[in-house]
């Protein structure tokens, strides 16, 4: 195929990222209604990621939290969103930039995008957009691992 | 399912059509490089469609024009885009909403999108944004119609 001298998956990923941007700004202004309620995936170490130290080591790769009954301080900006959820009945407050997210589910609608990372973007062969059929998520939400695992030194 | 309070498909849709006019800003501003052509099928009764009578009446429901070899004026702006084409040796400028596109593809890199018009959107079940396998478009670049049809009266 022809080399992509437009770079569309570049523009796509960026277009779609905005439809989580848009999805949580309705949540910031009218709470969540009806059966939606968020699972967003994201790389605990890209750029701009500001999440508690233990978190990073927890999920030293990819990180899925989930917006449904305990959020607080929910604020969107153009570029990342921020949000305090509990995790070990913690409050932890959490700063993602959009740019780190890898997927985005609604159950509550079977909504969902899947991203390429932009630290992935030279490794990875093409982007998924197409909403999965099931949820592939790890539950994040105060649901500590079924074995503590030692810190790399 | 439950209800969809946050309108995914039509934030999905929208942030797609940013897309097209993302991609058509490039060959506004840079020409139309390597293997790039595009095809734009629209409504040509669409709010906002200004094209010739006699598309309108050759193409009463679609059409799909060309931007690959013979283009004069393109112009693009946030809601729509203009682009002066031939038909049938005539110049003809089309301006174009880019509410009115139903899809768009490039076949120099095997990339589309599919979208649903703005009209459909209480006819039909659900947009298609994924790109197709293969372009379905009618040429409609200077290929007249196999057999003339009689006007409707």
């Amino acid at each position: 195929m022809a080399k992509d001298f437009i770079g569309y998956q570049a523009l796509t990923d960026q277009a779609l990222r905005g439809v989580v941007r848009d999805a949580l700004r309705r949540i910031e202004k009218s709470g969540l209604i009806g059966a939606h309620h968020f699972y967003l995936t994201f790389k605990t170490h890209h750029e701009g990621v500001d999440i508690p130290d233990f978190l990073k080591e927890q999920y030293p790769d990819e990180m899925t939290i989930i917006i449904q009954h305990q959020y607080w301080a929910l604020k969107v900006k153009d570029d990342y969103f921020e949000v305090t959820l509990t995790f070990k009945k913690l409050p932890a407050p959490l700063h993602i930039p959009f740019a780190a997210l890898t997927a985005f589910f609604d159950p509550g609608v079977q909504f969902g995008l899947q991203f390429r990372s932009e630290g992935d973007a030279k490794q990875q062969p093409a982007p998924v957009m197409v909403p999965p059929p099931e949820p592939e998520v790890a539950q994040a939400e105060e649901a500590p691992p079924v074995a503590a695992q030692p810190k790399p030194a």
